[in-house]
């Protein structure tokens, strides 16, 4: 017999005051009764009709020709403007409000969103062109791709780097907590998480793609190529006298012209330099700088090898001994 | 010539009869014939309500204050029970007929599925404030996190907690299959998989998160900390004598406090513990117990280093001769 | 104070014309003035039509009886037939567009792209034979799953695999593009990165899933199992005169029936063969070949392990002095 409609019976008022008092006995997880939020949902959108600006005919309206494509551009910029100058607005008035200024304290945010927003338009020729060679280093550097439109359409690692640039772009441009939001939803959807504030060289290629890790402070040059499971991490996160991880200072490697990072290798720390045309092994686990022109490979493996006995069909997966 | 309409000339009968006989030449990946089943739409529906409870004012409705707070929670909370309790109930019915059990015997599903909804319902304040401690852990465990609200709006590995601590209330409350959908969803989403049977203590942080495994059997203290790619995972398994797992007993790791486990480390097998306080290097390949106060880190690489002669253009990424 | 709708000033045309120069500069990232292009988001459509198809009452319509199933798939067989008609249709014109070709050389895109929607189709419900295959090597090999439709309505390995399934036929119906895009969204969904042209044998189990990479050119044989993090990759990549990676030889491993592949290994090359019944333990790396009934793991850790001094409440996370 099918559930009817939920019944509370009179426990509902109860419920309801307990979640309320819920929320103000710990602020740490809601934001009731304050002003300013950036929307994830219309972040999310801006970023779907930055990718129809960014590659036209591949995301968004197809059957584009040198007639329409003026008024498709024209279309979409306002759009894209007005989103982001609104989602740009509440991040400054959040920020604000998180450091516990008054509205009249410090520059319009209104003002300030609206320059924000063209300072950054104005920039996307650049990160077209940018994005240009990031698709090129992409198809030369993976035999399994068939042309730059498979890239395109379908690598997750270019949406990935595709986010970043633009997140890049509005970090540099001091917008708070946007940029992150953009990367982590890219992170979401790609498995790779690039940090906003890192930097980035031209020709830059993840293959594969997924659990490739950019930490906050690392620096990567040009024609730089990382393949799935690569993390550029912090060697250690010294803490305050209060427990808290400290901020700020660089902590993630740096990574020269021309190297390639294989699957699954770890780099860690401020000082662990790649030197240019360095190449790090699969699975390496490094914390110190390598000089250029430099391979990196682990150990032959030094493998325990058994041979089992045929057991039949009661064959079962033996313990690792170790 | 753009394709007409789809024409499948003489041949659609005679395919529509194929597939139907294989669904019936094999019972196991179809649900024909039978009434009841989770629907994995709302149950994704159900959790996106949640997190709009949970964390009111970052998801779903906007400016909320003290005025509105309680009528949003009124409004909630019977959406929020109704598709849990049809959800619930369809899961119960499910395991009875999996069982192979009339309508007859056993409780009554329906009243089962309305009392495990208020029951886990009357719970969301305690969840809530166990969350409040893993937001916490996350912004002083991470030195790029600005502020509580990016964790809150940006961390799929926060999801993956929030979405783990709503289906581990599920799983102790012995609703069947649910559980699961939800994590497994989480999974898909952020990347990481924690089983709903793992019990996880508070203050909990996976840092990144991308491919992080927590098995079934798993047990964790408070104050722990996961970077991306760690696996706490089962060392073998045996079979049964028709070749299938056992299922049940403890095969994955323990965890004790203030435990913090690097990059891509791998910790495997029932009897693996974690002493507290204890600290896990990234890469490390671990199956057996350590102490208290114990840093395990692998052995300096080990690495082969060979320097390579410039070979201008003609440069290609060598070999790995291991 | 909110902003207004946002105002370009006198900035707009000026901004357009750049965007669309940056288009005529630089053809590597747009599609404009081209007529064919398969389009994603109904290739997702496709996809999750089939699911309905492959799976009926875990996916979409649920309620299905001995007496509406007929009904069912006669509505769902043209609506999928339509859309992938028109999808391989945009491939095949794509394609000669690419190379160069008018619309008068070579065989009919239309007819063609009938045809070989006609022989998919055909061959669906062999394909749903193998996927129960699949199933049910998941239940068998994984303890946590309590039963087959956990494995159906939650697991996305088998998603994973399923979507691979799919394209490889499309793959050896010889359709450009649309494989490709097809597995590249199930990667972007599950974190499994199985490329079509990869062969797989039935019985094929992915647990945990995330991170997994299968390349082009890989051959895998039955019962094979691989668990988080297993790369079957390539070893070295030659580059012509050019500095592009060369494309279409075996540089991916061969796995032989009854392998398991644990966590986060990596095998890498077309040389590289795993025996029957080999094991490959969790983080090995492996480029060389190994002999039937072979289980390779890697050597006891050799890890370091340190007793800390407790340092109260200013306990920080050790450096790896590496």
């Amino acid at each position: 017999m099918q559930p009817e409609k939920f019944e509370f019976g009179n426990k509902l008022p109860g419920l309801v005051d307990r979640i309320v008092a819920s929320y103000y006995s710990d602020g740490r997880t809601h934001h009731i009764g304050k002003a300013y939020l950036p929307a994830r949902a219309e972040i999310i959108d801006t970023i779907e009709l930055l990718l129809e600006l960014l590659y036209p005919g591949y995301f968004g309206r197809q059957n584009l020709n040198e007639h329409n494509i003026g008024y498709h551009v024209g279309e979409l910029l306002p759009k894209i403007g007005e989103r982001l100058q609104r989602q740009i607005y509440m991040a400054l008035c959040h920020q604000r409000e998180v450091e516990g200024k008054s509205e009249d304290e410090g520059p319009c945010c209104a003002e300030q969103a609206r320059e924000i927003t063209i300072a950054f338009l104005e920039r996307l020729p650049e990160i077209r062109e940018i994005l240009a060679g990031d698709v090129q280093a992409a198809y030369d550097g993976d035999p399994a791709a068939t042309n730059l439109h498979e890239v395109i359409l379908a690598y997750p690692g270019l949406l990935a780097v595709t986010v970043y640039r633009l997140a890049h772009a509005l970090h540099e441009l001091k917008v708070p907590l946007l940029p992150r939001i953009m990367t982590e939803w890219a992170h979401w959807q790609t498995g790779v998480d690039i940090h906003p504030g890192a930097r980035i060289g031209r020709n830059f290629f993840i293959d594969h793609a997924t659990g490739v890790v950019v930490g906050e402070t690392t620096d990567i040059g040009d024609n730089v190529k990382l393949y799935q499971g690569v993390t550029l991490g912090a060697l250690s996160i010294p803490k305050d006298e209060r427990g808290r991880a400290i901020r700020g200072f660089k902590r993630h490697p740096t990574v020269r012209d021309r190297v390639t990072v294989y699957a699954n290798a770890t780099v860690l720390g401020g000082d662990t330099v790649l030197g240019s045309e360095s190449v790090v092994g699969g699975s390496v686990f490094l914390t110190s700088p390598i000089p250029d022109y430099c391979t990196v490979s682990i150990k032959p493996a030094e493998l325990r090898m058994r041979d089992r006995e045929r057991r039949g069909e009661k064959d079962y997966i033996p313990h690792f001994d170790i």
